[in-house]
């Protein structure tokens, strides 16, 4: 049997069942987020108890289900898996998702000998298990998925995330920001299904063009070294690795069972086979951003520009600290931009340029033109503290406002990356303006990141990704 | 004359003028402030024209005031503060802030000699001169300031900025961490009032505390040198060097006039002073939050709780990389918690305890209140991310609600310091829930953190700092 197709199977499922649906319970909200999220596929609710649940019939066990399923998602207690798996066989079931945890990761023989059993079970009926211990699959062409806040369009991205908790708030933070997946899965303990599968099954996955990996521990060293280099020189792949500190691997082994390794050789493994190692889950959603949205810069200089003096000081320091350069413009170039500004604000004009003195009209927006045409730029960053009341007379989010069309058409005229930076958020009003200008954003094909750092060291990060590539 | 009774003056100001108030202009912009803010003594716009604006006559000139005038906020143009001044001058004033740029920091001959021109006038006139280019003073106290969205009530923290944009977004984003201020200053070019003399003043001023200092360039390093260290001697006294970095200090030079100085010396100044360097706004604000509501813990032994079992390997992670430990709990405590437990998650007891599987009630309390008391936990770190979804019935709402009302509970039951940290926000819902919360935690004595890293972060430089004094 091709595992790879089976994946595929999964991923495209189009029956599901929910085992252990009862008012209140798990398996309810499992249910209520497929119907949310807008499943087309039969969706069938399995209680012993029968009944009725959200207008649906309750079946007392997967036997019973008239029509086929292809997915079944576990919510029913441990001790009983191993009779669940034994159903799911006999319906030809292709995979079980295990939300159900009290397995490997409690620690106890118990728990080890029952996820053995089960996954004994499931092999020799030919079943797949995901899991146990895991939200599994969100699939938008399938309109699969296991979080109804999740979005609907397909993308680029695939996720593989060994905790369900971070996979939630990686794909909704990543989301607000613009990335899109091709598919999502959260796949616990890994007692069937593992991280070196799925690295493999989205190297060629021809929806799948970035991979990002939340890993806590791996199952077989060699072969995972084998499929993440494959993986990484065909697509950028971007890896966090959970428990990186022995007191983090203590903690992976007690969340997934996972034995972790120590950091040094993680950091050796990525290292050579080119994936790209990040330390948070901030950092993996500041690169499937930059590069969902940023063609390759040509080298580290930038030209920046902004409103806030003490915030463009400060953003220069980090850009400078991260390695990047910005060029002083040439006296030629602050001259001609000068005729452009009624305040005195000469000396601002050098790059980077703090522009909240400046007049918020057209100029602005040659004066930014006039930035990124120099040919020492090889790309610009813009910026806007939603904190701060520069100019004094105008609202923040008016700021905010102008300077994201401003850089949106900046993006659309000049052949050179633009990256967006909407930074220093400290109110309700901030952040919905900067949701809806986050939005805009993606939507023109611009990278929002949400700190300069962040900024700078993932751009820093997509440039030495490509330069170790063009060495090759 | 003594220096600081004048800034006392300053800072305790009871009648305003402000120069430049007309319809739609930064000077009504200051007006409605101070008004909104709810500034209880006299305040006279000033524009040559007169009339009336907000309910209030329009003096033409600062002379034509009736009454006696502490302090004058200037938003006129740069050419016409040397007449200002020797009007301030004639009336008596004590100082006045100028709102004005375009001087020094636009870099040409002209403005660096219109900044020495009022510097001299002043002098002369015995007129203290806040700025140029720069927002003033909020001194709640006095019911004085720049900005209506600062907090009524007077607190311990001051903070001196040479930035008007990073002071409102500073304090802003502070305040909402329970930060309360005594006295905030956004001094710009500096060209009278200075960085030295005001960190000379704070360190007698008995309603401060704690300084906090955003600085990009200093007037006369020895100067510095010497009432820093004296600062620094009585008082925790936290640094961020705006133009740390070569480039930045040009883009400082562009924004106030400052000399800025490598970061090098400023380390070396900044070491050997006692003072505490930081590096970020953010970072800035976790200190003042951790200085007004920790108390010292005993060592590095970190007792750690929270929601999610991914979360809790990265906080693990980055706990361990900023030199902490986690002490694992001995058997016997493990197999007391056991018994609080209804499930199976038996493994997870250990520290840190994911206890996103435990049951939200009493015994929920009863679990972290032994972790706390363990003899060899030093201080307790809680820990909610809000993007996750878990446990999964209960929104992470509800569970940001039990798991604050647990961790005050603990803070006031335990004699150990307690820190909060309520990180990974993703929605607008998340944002609100959290701004509740962060007020429960700082009315009730907690600190609270926007992310693991953060809070690690400011509790090693905590710790440093007292065991650096403890060593004297």
């Amino acid at each position: 049997m091709n595992k790879s197709n089976n994946l595929d199977e999964i991923f495209n499922a189009r029956s599901v069942a929910i085992a252990g649906v009862s008012k209140g319970s798990s398996g309810q909200r499992f249910l209520k987020n497929l119907l949310k999220y807008g499943f087309k596929g039969e969706v069938y609710p399995v209680n012993p108890k029968g009944g009725e649940i959200s207008g649906l019939k309750v079946y007392s066990n997967i036997r019973d289900i008239p029509g086929p399923v292809d997915y079944v998602i576990s919510c029913i207690p441990a001790l009983l898996a191993p009779q669940l798996i034994k159903d799911c066989v006999a319906k030809g079931v292709i995979a079980v998702s295990f939300y159900t945890a009290g397995f490997a990761e409690i620690g106890s023989i118990e728990g080890i000998e029952l996820e053995r059993e089960i996954c004994r079970l499931a092999h020799s009926g030919g079943l797949r298990i995901i899991g146990p211990n895991c939200l599994g699959i969100h699939s938008p062409k399938a309109g699969l998925s296991f979080s109804s806040s999740f979005p609907r369009e397909s993308g680029r991205v695939a996720l593989i995330c060994q905790s369900g908790g971070n996979a939630t708030c990686f794909v909704d933070a990543a989301t607000q920001r613009g990335a899109r997946f091709s598919k999502v899965i959260s796949y616990g303990n890994a007692c069937d299904v593992n991280e070196s599968e799925l690295l493999d099954y989205f190297a060629s996955d021809p929806e799948t063009e970035i991979v990002a990996a939340y890993i806590e521990g791996v199952k077989d060293g060699r072969r995972f070294y084998q499929v993440l280099k494959k993986l990484a020189d065909k697509k950028p792949t971007i890896v966090l690795k959970g428990g990186y500190t022995k007191a983090g691997a203590a903690s992976a082994a007690s969340h997934t069972g996972s034995l972790a390794g120590s950091g040094e050789i993680w950091e050796g493994v990525l290292q050579q086979t080119g994936a790209i190692q990040v330390h948070s889950l901030e950092e993996l959603a500041d690169m499937v951003v930059t590069f969902s949205y940023m063609s390759p810069p040509q080298g580290r200089r930038i030209g920046m520009f902004g409103a806030g003096g003490g915030a463009t000081v400060l953003a220069t320091d980090e850009c400078i600290a991260a390695g990047f350069n910005l060029p002083r413009l040439p006296e030629e170039i602050q001259d001609e931009l000068k005729q452009l500004v009624t305040c005195q604000a000469g000396n601002i004009l050098k790059n980077p340029l703090d522009l909240s003195s400046v007049n918020f009209d057209e100029s602005f927006y040659k004066i930014t033109r006039r930035l990124a045409l120099y040919e020492e730029i090889d790309f610009i960053i813009a910026h806007v503290p939603l904190g701060i009341v520069l100019p004094f007379a105008m609202s923040s989010n008016s700021v905010l406002d102008f300077l994201t069309d401003v850089t949106i058409k900046l993006n659309s005229e000049v052949n050179k990356p633009v990256a967006m930076v909407l930074h220093s958020v400290v109110s309700s009003e901030n952040w919905k303006a900067t949701l809806n200008a986050q939005q805009k954003c993606y939507e023109a094909g611009l990278p929002v990141y949400n700190s300069i750092a962040g900024a700078a060291k993932a751009i820093d990060r997509f440039l030495r990704y490509h330069g170790n590539r063009s060495d090759k």
